[in-house]
């Protein structure tokens, strides 16, 4: 079975990122088997059923480098309180009395219906009861990272931290060979994690071939207690620790220093940027520019809902790109192609699938976006449509999705299955949550 | 005629700012007549049609403290160039090639459906021509502060600042009487205008009762520029000019220190947010709390869309509080409900306009929108909806929009006659300027 498609314009992400025009694109299975001229494609595949996208961009999915996808439950949950008010009074009573496997499909059904929507096709993602996040990403027809999450103390998830590697190395059992099921270890952060654990972690991830992936200098109060507890800055740590590899993903990086991001650059680490989260939390502004100068790949995340409060990739790429001009203090820095590049191939690194997604390439997994660039007076004129995606772009602008070569997202509705099983959690299960909530919170 | 508008929530943006249920708010010619609860509405208005708007909230229109709308027209003409670049290879070639009481006029016809359809129903407008801009929101429908605009060298709208001044107070006459046109001074900037012409600003302010409206502290270099031609940073050369009173809207004040700021609070000057703006082009990030902590007034701009992209005041609300917590520092600063106030009745009082417009108050002008809370997954849960039209809030959600108690947006559609001009700028016109841009930058 292959599938032609023909857009208007296509954007492959790799370097140099162009818009093209004249390109098509077949998908043979799951994968993209070919990109040439239509004409060269139509005799190449005579049998393909064609599929013709005049007026729209083809690209790759985004990637969303960074997310607690259950945590869409808890969207606008604790808004405008200081950190840690919000997590000492909302999200750890909430997540201390509500987190079940039961919420976690639940709450990942939503996110995955907002992120396919918006033209998110990956999600690499850190919460508990990863098996439950996984099967809701199945239904749903969403490619998933599913951290193998893992902290020092008990929740209803499990006891303790070798328990909670143990649970998810089951749950990633349970799922072999699911192309568009993928697995990090994902250890909550350095303040949450022993070093013990880190060891455990580090051999596991080598055994395995998996990214790590963990909560980074979010914070300066973070830095500050590692110096006072431990006398070492969290990145000095993890480097005695052997860490500081091609494997890890440091999410956040708000309080990264020069030499810091140095050495991560040198040891091929990645950064996952949640801008949106960082100031909603007045965490501050990671260095960005400065971490692509070290040579860190960027990755861009929405973190959950109940620090952003949107996963939508557009909006957080859009505030990435202009962050870092303001951040850096040069405008032509963090270009329109550089972001663009960040939440596709970038996030596709970040997670560890580079050879599989994150560009539209021959091999590589069909894992694509179709763009609507409106004639209307939200988006006109638009005399250049790749930076116009970046700044202009909108997530309701995205009318088709594929996952692994399934056409999830047809003219701006999702497939059967995930549409009638995202309006089940809406309509008749997330007001049991809600309710629920206000007895947790006491109100 | 009376029209009786019952909505589910209401927000008056009177202080404290809060979601009220179970009122209503009764229309009478351009004016809020009464807010009161549906049923004595109905006593005291019998007459009066209904308007039922299950599920939406009603509150006062967007109010835009900075624009120049005719800017439209070069949205993404120079995107992720440095200033200079940006200036010298973009904006002014095509300014010095293009503008004319035409151009002014299809690109503020653009800007109006783009405002209009986004919740905005005011523009505090800087530009030239500014006739042609007061002529386009009449069409439209929506309510202009036209600014008086003056800068000391030629161009094709007029010859030098005494021109401008004459051709813009012209202009202001022709169009006295309309409630909805309301004007400014807006001398450019103190790097662009002299001692003599900022007197000339200053004795004309006095003797109209107008506001004035000029960009300060936008960049670094503007501040020490001033410093090393005149010995004097611009708030100073402001003071000694009387410039610095209740009148003052200062644009940007990216750069204004305590000092400054703590003056620009005692003489009740009021500050334009541009945030995006001022990201995109790196001149870095306003003061806004300690400028609201220093007594001044916040009001919320657009930019022109050169610099932007976007005309959304949803968005631009969004990211002044998100960034005003990472300034800060703070994530208990610059809440939603001061973000709302900002977007609202700040702009209000920013051009001079409290008494008129900003908030849903009894003898204001009937400025109003409505916007639908989604029941879908980009929107839902929305525990408080409040926080939720800042942080989740979409310019897509607004399904109404009242403008001097004219319905000129009904169900996401521009009145009939906005509609049609403004496709006819849009798929006519626009193609031409387009033609004639490429040719005015040799391309």
């Amino acid at each position: 079975m292959q599938t032609l498609i023909e857009p208007a314009w296509m954007i492959t992400m790799e370097s140099p990122v162009r818009l093209q025009t004249g390109m098509a694109l077949c998908i043979e299975g799951d994968r993209i088997a070919a990109i040439d001229t239509p004409e060269r494609l139509q005799t190449l595949y005579p049998q393909a059923r064609r599929v013709a996208l005049p007026g729209k961009i083809l690209m790759p999915g985004l990637v969303n480098a960074h997310s607690h996808a259950a945590m869409n439950l808890f969207r606008g949950i604790g808004d405008d309180l200081p950190l840690m008010r919000w997590l000492q009074e909302r999200i750890w009573p909430l997540e201390g009395a509500m987190v079940s496997d039961e919420f976690v499909f639940d709450g990942t059904v939503l996110a995955c219906a907002e992120m396919l929507l918006g033209g998110v096709t990956t999600f690499n993602d850190m919460y508990f009861f990863p098996g439950a996040a996984v099967r809701a990403a199945r239904q749903m027809g969403m490619r998933i990272v599913a951290g193998i999450t893992t902290i020092e103390f008990p929740t209803a998830y499990a006891s303790d931290a070798d328990d909670y590697l143990n649970k998810g190395l089951t749950a990633r059992d349970e799922w072999k060979g699911e192309a568009s099921v993928h697995w990090s270890l994902a250890p909550h952060a350095p303040y949450t994690i022993s070093d013990d654990t880190f060891g455990k972690v580090l051999t596991l991830a080598d055994q395995l071939d998996l990214p790590v992936h963990l909560h980074l200098a979010e914070t300066a109060h973070e830095v500050e207690d590692a110096v006072s507890r431990t006398g070492m800055r969290p990145v000095e740590r993890l480097e005695r620790l052997g860490l500081l590899n091609e494997r890890l993903l440091a999410v956040h990086g708000v309080h990264l220093n020069p030499t810091e991001l140095a050495l991560m650059g040198q040891r091929g680490c990645k950064l996952a940027h949640c801008p949106a989260s960082n100031l909603k939390l007045a965490s501050g502004m990671a260095p960005v520019v400065a971490a692509l100068e070290a040579g860190m790949t960027i990755g861009i995340g929405t973190d959950g809902a109940a620090s952003n409060n949107r996963l939508d990739m557009f909006a957080e790429t859009r505030l990435a790109s202009l962050l870092a001009k303001g951040v850096s203090q040069a405008a032509d820095t963090f270009t329109a192609a550089q972001a663009l590049q960040a939440a596709t191939l970038g996030g596709a690194r970040a997670a560890g699938l580079e050879d599989r997604i994150g560009s539209l390439t021959p091999g590589k997994q069909a894992d694509m976006i179709c763009v609507d660039v409106a004639q209307d007076v939200f988006a006109q004129p638009a005399p250049d449509l790749l930076s116009h995606l970046v700044y202009v772009g909108d997530r309701r602008d995205v009318t088709d999705v594929w996952v692994g070569g399934k056409r999830v997202v047809e003219n701006r509705q999702l497939h059967d299955a995930a549409a009638i099983l995202g309006s089940e959690v809406l309509l008749k299960r997330l007001p049991i949550w809600q309710t629920r909530f206000q007895s947790a919170l006491g109100g």
